[in-house]
């Protein structure tokens, strides 16, 4: 893991690091000045971090402020990540199929996430061991956000992993559904109720399936991108009693 | 409204006073000493006020210290007040078809809920008249828990309900559902996800149907009897968004 920036924000109280990890770019956000070791929370996405950049710096912040460390890294075939060819023609296929109001096959849902899963997974699991190298970052770990079927496997095959915030915006492969009966740890999961680029029903069937004893479904009107800031703020108020 | 006892409890903080209003018997929690005139947030439950009272009283303690006044009243049917034939035939094939295992019809459903909706509903109307002559209680007012149906039926008729904090934990006739339609006031909705005494997508269905531009459905694991105390917590959060 390699430095290449270092900003200071909101009044000295957040350091922002660029870094590169190998190839894949990616932020970290710690309190400044360096206290105790902070938990740490990384921020998943939808890729292409430079157009979320403002969001995630966010979410960010308020986690520092919060009194967590939070990292993001790119997705792969995101920003100026190479692009896959399957991942791309099942975009496209989803998007003919969204816009044609045909249903979105099983096919198409496999092909779009299941290979950026395989990839993301064992990136994030390499961000975590450089992460969990530094100094100023401690344990216990959560992950939040976006793209629910990395975070659920994720939650399956990273023991260092407590507590997720999981954000139900995407379509999810029936395979993530099974899988998700292997996730034991506190989860959180938020779902827009009109979200445009999901599955209503296929989000409700992956919150039962988690095998989770403490899980929580926290809807809200709107689509994607209208989270309301009272559901980002309990999202933070449940890391708080599950990573503190 | 009469008066027939009062305590001071929490430290003298909250004066909790039982009345009678006509036959129908409750119980009224203020601040003390009191202050500017207070919010009002109306408890709803499932009947048996004796019985309840510990975990009612205890969400009325949490609203005082929230700065609201609280209040209840004996369900149509609960503790003392007259059983009616009707609704103790409907509660006798209910609990048949439960532990046969056997589908909980539409008929039973309405015959259990209706009769009580159409009296409760009056009943808390004249309650509301009574409590804001008061002139320790203000508005705005909420209402705050059991019997759904109740809930929505009084949202849709009396407009001086600004919020609502509902418990899907009953079944709900399908003639409800359409009138959720009519509801356009902010609506935080809790359900437990195992709950033994809901049918969970009847529950969806109407937190769909509510018309409200700002409703939340708060979903937790557990039974009937388990919502977690942060959910309770943001219950609280939510009438403080919006009858302040």
């Amino acid at each position: 893991m390699q430095f290449i920036s270092e900003q200071r924000l909101d009044d000295d109280s957040v350091l922002e690091r660029e870094f590169t990890l190998g190839e894949i770019p990616g932020i970290l956000w710690t309190p400044a000045p360096e206290s105790t070791p902070a938990p740490l929370i990384l921020l998943g996405h939808p890729g292409g971090l430079r157009t979320m950049y403002p969001r995630v710096a966010a979410r960010a912040r308020h986690a520092v402020t919060a009194g967590f460390a939070a990292a993001t890294i790119e997705l792969p075939g995101g920003g100026d990540r190479p692009r896959s060819a399957v991942t791309e023609q099942a975009r496209t296929d989803l998007h003919r199929a969204l816009k044609a109001g045909e249903p979105v096959t099983d096919d198409i849902v496999d092909r779009l996430i299941l290979p950026l899963v395989d990839q993301a997974v064992p990136e994030w699991q390499a961000t975590l061991d450089a992460l969990l190298a530094l100094p100023e970052i401690g344990g216990p770990v959560g992950y939040s956000g976006g793209v629910i079927s990395i975070g659920t496997r994720l939650a399956v095959v990273e023991p260092r992993i407590s507590a997720a915030v999981l954000f139900a915006g995407s379509f999810v492969p029936r395979s993530i559904i099974e899988e998700a009966r292997q996730v034991t740890i506190p989860l959180h999961v938020l779902l827009q109720w009109d979200d445009e680029g999901n599955d209503r029903q296929m989000a409700l069937d992956l919150f039962d399936a988690f095998g989770s004893k403490e899980k929580a479904l926290n809807a809200n009107m709107g689509g994607h991108t209208g989270v309301p800031q009272h559901a980002g703020e309990e999202g933070n108020r449940f890391f708080a009693r599950h990573l503190k």
